[in-house]
C-alpha cells in the first residue's frame, strides 16, 4: 500500500535502475517503481509496479498523487545510445519531471533525489567540485539535465522539502548497453575483431555501475541536499580502459589508437571530487576499473558463447 | 492569419508585456498575443488575442502546434508581489514552458526569446556578466528561471532553431504594480504618509520600463542567441532612488532609512554589464533615473487625484 514510508523509484527497468531496485529490495524498504508502460517486468516480490509514461506531465503528476511516497529516486530520462545526447525528448523528460516535482511535494514527498550528468560541467573539468566548477552544458542532454535539476531544487524549496542532485560520470558494468564504447570493444576483442579508436587520451571518470547504485541508495539514506557528484574519483585515459580490457582478455594487437579522429569540443578531462559525496555518506566508490573489467568481460563471455544446451544433463 | 512572419507575444497584458506589445504593433509586424483566460483585453487593430491558460503544459504546446509562429516572445510567468519569489507555480511555469519551448521548434519556430532575471546570478554580482558570473540562483523563482533558460536552449539546439534569455534586471516607470519599493514610495510622500525603509546602501541596476521593452524588441530583431543581460549597467543604491523621489515630489522629511532591517541574504550589489546587449543590439537603454521616476510621479499623480469630473466642461 502507497503512502507512508514508500519509495518511489522513477526508471527502474534501466542500466543504474536495475541495480538500485535491488539494492532498496535487499534493504526491506517498500518500493513503488515505474516502467514504460508495456516494459514492466513479471511480478517481484516487494516492488509495486506501475507502468506509466513519464514523459507526459499529467500522467507523471497524476502517479505522485495516487502514490504519494515519502521519498524519490528519480532515475529515468531517455538514455538510447546515440540518440539521447540532443534528442527532443529530452524537453518532454524536463516538462513531465517538473510537473512531477511539484506533485511530489504538494502530495506531501519529504526528501526528492533526482539523476544529472557530468555533462552539466563546463569550464576545466580535470576534477568538477560541486558550487565551484562551473555549469555551463552545451550539449541538450546536459542542458536539459541543468534545468532538471534547478527545477528540482526549485520545487523543494517552494514546498519546504528536501531535494538532492546527483551528478552522475561514467558508470560501467554488466547490462551496459552494446553500443557504448566498453562493451563494444570487449566484444570485439572477444569476437576477434578489429578495433578502431581515437588517440585514447582522453581522460574520464569511469564507476562500476554497482557503485553508482550504492552512492545513489546511500545519498537517499542520508537525505543528502544539493549537488553531489557520484564518480569514483580516479583519472583513467581511455586508452587505459582498453589496455586493461585486451589485458584480461586479450586481443591487444586488434586495437589500433589513433584510427578516428576525435570528435570536435570533447573535453580532454572529465573527473568527478568525491569529496562531497564522501561527506554526504560517509563512503566511497569500492570497485577499481580492472575488477570491473573483468565482471564485464565474465558477462559478454556468457551471452557471446552461452553454455551449450547439450552439456546440461 | 497565424504562420508566416507571425510574432507569439506570451504574458502580452504584464507591466512588461503591454510596452512590448505596443511596440511590436508599431512595427507593424502580426502579433497573435496571449492571455490567461478571462483577462484578454477589447479588441484591438493588428492583435490576435488568444486566451489560454500557460501553466497547462498541453493547452501551452496546443498553442504552438495552432499559431506556428516564426518567433516567439516568452514574457508570461508568475509574477504576484510578495509571491512570486516562492510560490510552487513557479514550476508549473516551467514544465508548460519546456513543453512550449519543444513544441515552438517542432511546429517550425525559427527564434525564440525568452524573460529570466538577475536573480539566476550569484557571486559577487556587482557587475554580472553574461557567461562568467556564476548561475546560481538560491530562491525558488531564480532557479526555476535557470532551469527554463537551460530548457530552452536545449529546444532551440535539439532542432536547430535559434534562442535568446534576456536577464532583465529592476524594471520600474508607470504602471508597476503598486507593492513594489519605487510605486509605494512615490505613493506614501505624495500622501503625506511616513515611509519607513532600510538601510538603503544596496546597490541596484533600475532600468525603466519603456527601455527593457525596447531592449527586448531590438533583441528579437536581431535574433540574439544565448544569455543577454537586459539592464541599464548603472548602479544606483536604493537611497538615491528614494532621495530622487522626494527630490522632485517633497517629503525628504517622511522617510526614516534605517527603520527596517535589510532582508538576510540580500546581496549587497545586484548590477548588470550592458556590454552583451549593445553589442547584439547596437544599443543600450536611454532613460535616466530622474527622467523615469518623473514619469513614475506624474502618473501617480494623476491616479491618486483625477482630474475631477466637475472640471470638465
Amino acid at each position: 500500500m502507497p503512502g507512508g514510508d514508500t519509495i518511489l523509484l522513477t526508471g527502474a527497468t534501466g542500466f543504474v535502475g536495475r541495480h538500485v531496485l535491488a539494492r532498496l529490495l535487499d534493504r526491506g524498504l517498500p518500493v513503488v517503481a515505474t516502467a514504460s508502460p508495456g516494459r514492466a517486468p513479471e511480478r517481484q516480490d516487494g516492488v509495486d509496479w506501475r507502468p506509466v509514461d513519464l514523459t507526459d506531465p499529467k500522467a507523471a503528476s497524476g502517479l505522485m498523487a495516487e502514490v504519494r511516497p515519502a521519498r524519490w529516486l528519480h532515475l529515468a530520462w531517455i538514455a538510447t545510445p546515440g540518440k539521447f545526447w540532443s534528442a527532443p525528448e529530452n524537453l518532454h523528460w524536463l516538462s513531465a519531471g517538473a510537473a512531477m516535482a511539484a506533485a511530489f511535494y504538494a502530495a506531501g514527498g519529504r526528501y526528492a533525489l533526482g539523476v544529472g550528468t557530468c555533462a552539466e560541467y563546463g569550464g576545466d573539468r580535470a576534477a568538477c567540485r560541486e558550487g565551484e566548477t562551473p555549469v555551463e552544458a552545451d550539449t541538450v542532454y546536459g542542458r536539459a539535465k541543468v534545468a532538471m535539476g534547478a527545477g528540482l531544487l526549485a520545487a523543494a524549496q517552494a514546498h519546504g522539502g528536501r531535494a538532492g542532485w546527483a551528478r552522475v560520470f561514467f558508470p560501467y558494468g554488466p547490462g551496459e548497453p552494446a553500443g557504448r564504447l566498453i562493451p563494444s570493444v570487449i566484444q570485439a576483442v572477444l569476437k576477434g575483431e578489429v578495433v578502431e579508436t581515437t588517440h585514447g587520451r582522453q581522460v574520464r571518470d569511469f564507476i562500476y555501475v554497482a557503485d553508482v547504485a550504492e552512492a545513489l541508495v546511500r545519498l537517499l539514506d542520508a537525505e543528502a541536499e544539493g549537488p553531489v557528484n557520484v564518480g569514483s574519483g580516479v583519472d583513467t585515459s581511455l586508452r587505459q580502459v582498453i589496455e586493461t580490457i585486451t589485458d584480461i582478455a586479450g586481443g591487444a594487437d586488434l586495437v589500433r589508437f589513433g584510427a578516428r579522429a576525435a570528435p570536435a569540443h570533447e573535453p580532454p578531462a572529465l573527473v568527478a571530487s568525491v569529496d562531497r559525496l564522501r561527506a554526504a555518506t560517509g563512503w566511497q566508490p569500492q570497485t577499481g576499473l580492472r575488477d570491473g573489467l573483468e565482471r564485464c568481460i565474465a558477462d559478454w563471455k556468457t551471452r557471446l558463447d552461452p553454455p551449450s544446451a547439450a552439456a546440461t544433463p
